[in-house]
């Protein structure tokens, strides 16, 4: 029977740092609610010397992980230095050693989560990594748990704080994206290179995870279509707000009829009085349907050093209360099905078009026309402006086949009055 | 080892026919993800005959919850028939034979949840009950599990869709309190004797609840401070939306500087911008403060048969899990610490005020006078209307302590110019 458990961070950043503090601050309460003293025994970090966030004495710093991951004293490796390939190898090892791993590493698990999961279950170890996905809102567990008694039909919601707040700025001062971008790395929201998160890479890896859990088939980060927010203009918002609308970077993975998954991140229009419109700034919220529950929502931080750190604590405190009861590795495999994950051409959706056309008489007929023969059925369609040669439409269509839509606009941007597609973007119902 | 879980259900009313329909309708995924096939062996009804929301073999009833709870081949009792003594004897005789129990029912475990944790801990059993508070929202294991890193400031939030649905009402079409409760008789969502939901005592039973695993430490319905919405007028409303809230009941447990709880229930002024504002109709909704998490909501259906039945079966699924893998009742006391609950005039909120006055000159300064006397602070103060002799007034009072804001409103009831304190109301922040 273990008396105290230790842990071996690899990585003290600004969640490994608010890992530090929430285990410092909360160290009483948590050895009654987990049954045992938490100690840190070692943090890897890359270098030695350096600023910290926080005060930690330098002997528990080492640059080895190594030498962590193989320490038969230690019980639990949290990772919080992220990374793919070299990391998944040292918690391999971990696993193989017998030690529980929790992880807030999206990019991992969305890449490599069976082959994680497997070794974890072998070995017997606890694999635990709620911080992946919304910061500190409770959604892994409560998929895989809570939830449980529900055929999950469809989660989607605000899944990355980052460009939410970069379409927040926009959309309250009708800033351009650039120069939201800009403020968003000047308060540290956004990094010195965006493209993970404005590119909707990140939100993508997240619904990778909550996809697996959800369908209980493994959705890898390949398999989501993704498409991120570096082409939303003021325009676009200001045209969306006159509509009733807020654009917001929506992740959404449903289980279709037939028994497909689909995955998606894209920036839509969501109407203004639809919960997600007014989760603002760096929060996030996903919805999840199921056909017991109805739908229920979780919101909260998203990201940022204490939120995440509450699910990485909470992901400890279960580990070491299984240490204590004799309860470690117990859990069923998740992705027990094999579901196909169908091209998003195949997903329904209403689209917001926006485009130049050449100012003339019939030019609107002509588009609604082409549009119509593809079986996609215009809901509005309006002029916006017009100069002497050319006006500015916008459709909002009714909901169709993504493929239809995509054939009609090729053949849309092959007639000769049609002078530029400027946007495509879909409608949240 | 066990080849199938039996379940031996208590009550087949709205809530047990929806956990019947959804084992039976999700029984594959629920087999997968629990590992053993669950089968329902004997269902205790009050009467054998009558018609029922499921169709249900006629093998399977009995009126013997004795029977059932002694009947060595059930596994696990869900409780869903209600009730506080008897029920608590019955379940009390399933931990002794080592039974696991799911209940639905916060009334019991509101009055009784410590000794029947007790017995449930003595015995190696699994004591679940998601399903006693929010409906299907997730909210007990997120508590206990994914927000154990924390130490939480506050639980609150709109905990009864009976109440949330007759302010609703009231709200959206300016409907008399008596008029929206009978509508919601009407379509179900009351009941005929209505008393527990509108007099606060459902919301109460359900703050004791997720106080108790917020704070670690036992707070019991009576500790809880309730207060209902009969005497919200049709006119408050309308006041409070001309001054920009919505009026909702809200059920707010807190840990004070001092590590004292505070728990109360009562109807109060949402600024319109606020979350809760816009959680409308039977949809509850939770908001958890901690110090690693910041602030999280959890929000869905809060009552009715199929969401209900979702947080239920959950709770099925993780105790068969649990006889799966070997690792029933292995939980830590939730309830470690003993904490003192703090009368509510020792909270501090802002009070909104309607009172009767002689419409006199000097009236409004006498009143603003002996308030303040009591060191409570206007915020506002105007005439809504006067006839002859009558003047109506609002105040909205700063924070302030409850017990401060009583002793003024005694006094100013003893004043000659104040014809009746008409309402008092708290405000949230």
């Amino acid at each position: 029977m273990k008396q105290q458990i230790n842990i071996g961070m690899l990585g003290l950043g600004t969640v490994g740092s608010g890992v530090f503090q929430v285990l410092k601050e909360n160290q009483e309460e948590l050895e009654k609610r987990s049954g045992l003293p938490i100690l840190i025994k070692s943090i890897v970090v890359r270098e030695l010397e350096k600023e910290r966030l926080v005060e930690v004495p330098s002997e528990l710093l080492s640059t080895d992980a190594a030498s962590v991951v193989n320490d038969p004293d230690i019980d639990i490796v949290v990772e919080v230095m992220g990374g793919i390939e070299g990391t998944k190898d040292l918690l391999l090892t971990a696993f193989r050693n017998g030690k529980s791993v929790v992880t807030a590493n999206k990019d991992l698990i969305a890449e490599h989560g069976d082959e994680l999961t497997l070794e974890a279950t072998r070995n017997g170890c606890d694999f635990l990594y709620e911080a992946s996905v919304g910061g500190g809102i409770p959604i892994i567990r409560p998929l895989r748990k809570d939830l449980a008694g529900n055929r999950i039909h469809e989660v989607m919601g605000i899944v990355n704080g980052t460009t939410n707040y970069i379409l927040t700025r926009m959309t309250q001062s009708g800033m351009a994206f650039e120069d939201a971008l800009k403020e968003a790395q000047d308060l540290g929201y956004a990094e010195a290179n965006p493209a993970s998160d404005v590119e909707g890479w990140d939100a993508g890896r997240k619904i990778a995870i909550v996809a697996s859990l959800a369908f209980n088939s493994r959705v890898n980060f390949p398999d989501v279509d993704t498409e991120g927010i570096t082409s939303i203009t003021a325009r676009d918002i200001e045209y969306a707000k006159e509509l009733g609308y807020a654009i917001k970077l929506i992740g959404c993975a449903k289980e279709t009829d037939t028994g497909k998954i689909s995955a998606q991140v894209f920036p839509a229009l969501v109407p203004l009085d639809h919960p997600l419109a007014s989760v603002n700034g760096a929060y996030n919220a996903i919805f999840v349907r199921g056909n017991a529950i109805g739908q229920a929502m979780f919101l909260g931080l998203g990201a940022g050093q204490m939120p995440t750190a509450s699910a990485v604590v909470g992901d400890i405190v279960e580990a070491v209360r299984n240490f204590h009861a004799g309860t470690r590795g117990k859990f069923l495999v998740d992705c027990y099905h094999k579901k196909e994950v169908q091209s998003s051409l195949e997903n329904h959706h209403r689209f917001y078009l926006r485009m130049e056309v050449a100012d003339q008489a019939g030019v609107l007929g002509a588009i609604a026309g082409k549009i119509g023969q593809h079986d996609v059925s215009i809901q509005t369609m309006f002029q916006k402006w017009a100069d002497n040669q050319t006006a500015e439409i916008v459709v909002i269509t009714h909901e169709t086949r993504e493929g239809a839509l995509r054939d009609a606009l090729n053949e849309l941007s092959d007639m000769p009055h049609v002078k530029a597609i400027k946007q495509t973007l879909r409608v949240v119902n």
